[in-house]
């Protein structure tokens, strides 16, 4: 049986195209007895479905040639699944421990079949609207972060690997346009897409729209989105394509994966453990220790930055003599001047990491794609209060940036914001 | 008669050649009584052909798959007349007045069939040696790049336009590591290719090498060369790459062109103003009238700057509405924050610009490659004392090019080393 053109597969076709695909079939050892099929994706962005036998399992995804928000039908490339499985083995190459494997990709029917994440596997983000503590989180994010960025950047690449490989993820355009749209643009204009919790934050929106100061930051922030191919990004690593247990952390959906600013990926993330933060006191007398729970998410940001900030700098240590050629061994060749670069470039991408991580805390309040941690808050003029908190905040990071040496001082202005 | 298959031309088959390729022979209107050909180009690196026949003219560029430096053989890609012919048709497309026009591209022989640029047009770095003034140069030059560099940037131009350039343009890789060589590695470390006039510029030369300051600077632009896709930028705009007559200016052999950032292009271009200003006291005495000349250097570099600038901002207000994706208008809505970011924008490409220009200066100085400008002062001793003036102000413009406000001070800057 033979798939030459596209078509979305459904439970019967599917296990067709299994038992037509070795590298699928093979997974549960051909033993279609007892195998059971579940559909569990937004079936208007993928269809994704996972595939338990006896013998063994694994998850289908199929992108769909167009994305669904807020009820609008709007087209997108089924070619994301191309970039996504690119960037699901290239990550994962460097990173196996927190990147599922893939087992197939097949272009024309923009399908991926990769590791089922079997439970007790979540979605991170509703762990944390659970109150649950994961005590590796920031180790392993900050080693997926260190070595996926680290690896794919100019300090381990050559020119010409990087040049490759800029130019074919440029083929991931639609997707960048995406996130030029819904992160950078439409929380600072008025735009159909956007919302927000109203009335309670009617003023705060108009607040963001004719705010001189946070437009021109946040021009200089797409400019770098859009411009500068620092490292190859995941492009989305908010907390939902995180899935976690106690012992595991595991990517995934890097669909808007291009070479883009690192900070863009650390700042996603910790941007979106902000929003965790902030939504916590709307979340409190539902049966968490919201206090202790909150100094673990504090603790959780400080440590995701510090130890990536040691991990990559460890990276860059153990490589500054390979055949990365930012910095020539034989012109940074002294340890005080290899101190004074890394102080730099780590500098930068701190305040990278900051911005960008505000200003994707924003376009959670007033743009387009809201996140659970507040949607689940019921009581909205409780939830407008959890989001009003961290919106000042965002705004404070993107406009002062700069102003911040250290993460702690950014706990230290979550505490106050928060007081 | 076909050529299946690279293979360099002679003059015999450069007959067959033109007869057999209508875009070529129809502009000397199949007139082959009274041809007259000469080789004008470095048989090393290219074949340049100029074609002349009694009914019209042209020129053949081949590109060789080598370049020579310094007596030593150097593979490079003939691919980059591919690039070169690129950029000539899309430079020449937003700014015909200065570029001269492709008849003819042949990928297989990497071959370009152009106009010649007849006498008494001669390159720009030998009018400037031989003193002669071009009232119209900083005008053209300053048309040029604005027009280029602005229409080719997310200024003008959507994302999906953009990527799809700036992809096409990686493959240009060969020649960006050629000057991610020259210009930001060798003149900073100890390099087989390095020069300069010995020994009067040993301990300079050395110096060089042990700042950590310049390397810690050095770093930073070529991380904008490598990472920054700003524009479509000549890349080797120097004034040998510049043909002129008092009326007409020509921009010329953009073989090194890709997305990079467009202070490479304008720094380069000023860059080398300033190597002639100092070169001008070595020149003393040979009939210039040195001291006016000098000045006249000093007017066409503030020239080029302030009218860049003015013509950059004046398409940024035309096209502001446009289709470019920096800045929407929906967002930049008031003419405050219009202004605002016109100048965050030019404060930048104006401190790229000085730090480019300063890179480009000092790899003239002390690495492989050096300009007529300063070789062709036969005593050493007037040379290197002419050659320190420079590298002392490259170096400070380097340094310290966040601390220049306007274009003004540089040439205060110039005049206090000069003087």
């Amino acid at each position: 049986m033979a798939f030459s053109e596209f078509r979305p597969l459904d439970e019967n076709s599917l296990i067709e195209y299994i038992k037509a695909t070795p590298s699928l079939s093979s997974k549960i050892v051909d033993n279609y007895d007892g195998l059971k099929i579940k559909e569990v994706g937004d079936g208007n962005l993928n269809f994704v479905y996972i595939i338990v036998g006896p013998s063994g399992s694994f998850v289908i995804k199929q992108a769909l040639p167009y994305v669904r928000l807020i009820g609008e039908s709007w087209p997108m490339t089924k070619e994301r699944a191309y970039f996504e499985a690119l960037a699901l083995k290239q990550h994962g190459a460097l990173c196996p421990e927190h990147v599922p494997e893939v087992y197939h990709f097949d272009r024309t029917m923009s399908l991926i079949g990769m590791r089922y994440l079997e439970p007790p596997h979540i979605i991170l983000r509703n762990g944390l609207i659970a109150g649950i503590e994961y005590p590796l989180l920031a180790e392993h994010m900050s080693e997926y972060m260190a070595k996926t960025l680290f690896c794919t950047s100019l300090l381990y690449r050559s020119t010409t690997e990087h040049k490759r490989a800029v130019a074919e993820f440029c083929g991931n355009v639609e997707l960048c346009r995406l996130t030029e749209q819904v992160v950078f643009s439409d929380p600072y204009k008025v735009s159909e897409y956007n919302r927000w919790t109203s009335p309670y934050l009617d003023r705060d929106a108009e607040t963001v729209r004719e705010d001189n100061l946070l437009k021109i930051e946040i021009a200089e922030l797409k400019s770098k989105f859009c411009e500068r191919a620092q490292a190859l990004i995941h492009g989305d690593l908010h907390t939902s394509s995180v899935m976690v247990t106690p012992d595991s952390t595991q990517v995934i959906d890097p669909e808007f994966a291009f070479y883009g600013p690192m900070g863009f990926d650390i700042g996603a993330f910790i941007g979106n453990l902000i929003l965790a933060f902030f939504a916590q006191d709307g979340h409190a007398g539902q049966g968490n220790d919201s206090k202790s729970y909150k100094e673990w998410i504090l603790k959780t940001i400080e440590d995701t930055w510090n130890l990536f900030h040691q991990k990559f700098t460890a990276l860059w240590d153990e490589h500054k003599n390979g055949s990365g050629e930012a910095y020539l061994p034989a012109i940074y060749n002294n340890t005080e001047l290899q101190k004074l670069i890394q102080e730099k470039y780590m500098k930068e991408l701190f305040h990278d990491t900051l911005g960008f991580g505000a200003a994707k805390m924003i376009r959670r309040i007033v743009g387009v794609a809201h996140v659970e941690d507040f949607e689940s808050i019921k009581e909205a003029n409780i939830r407008a209060d959890c989001e009003q908190r961290a919106l000042e905040l965002g705004k404070t990071l993107l406009k002062r940036r700069q102003e911040f040496v250290s993460i702690s001082e950014v706990i230290s202005a979550m505490k106050h914001v928060q007081s």
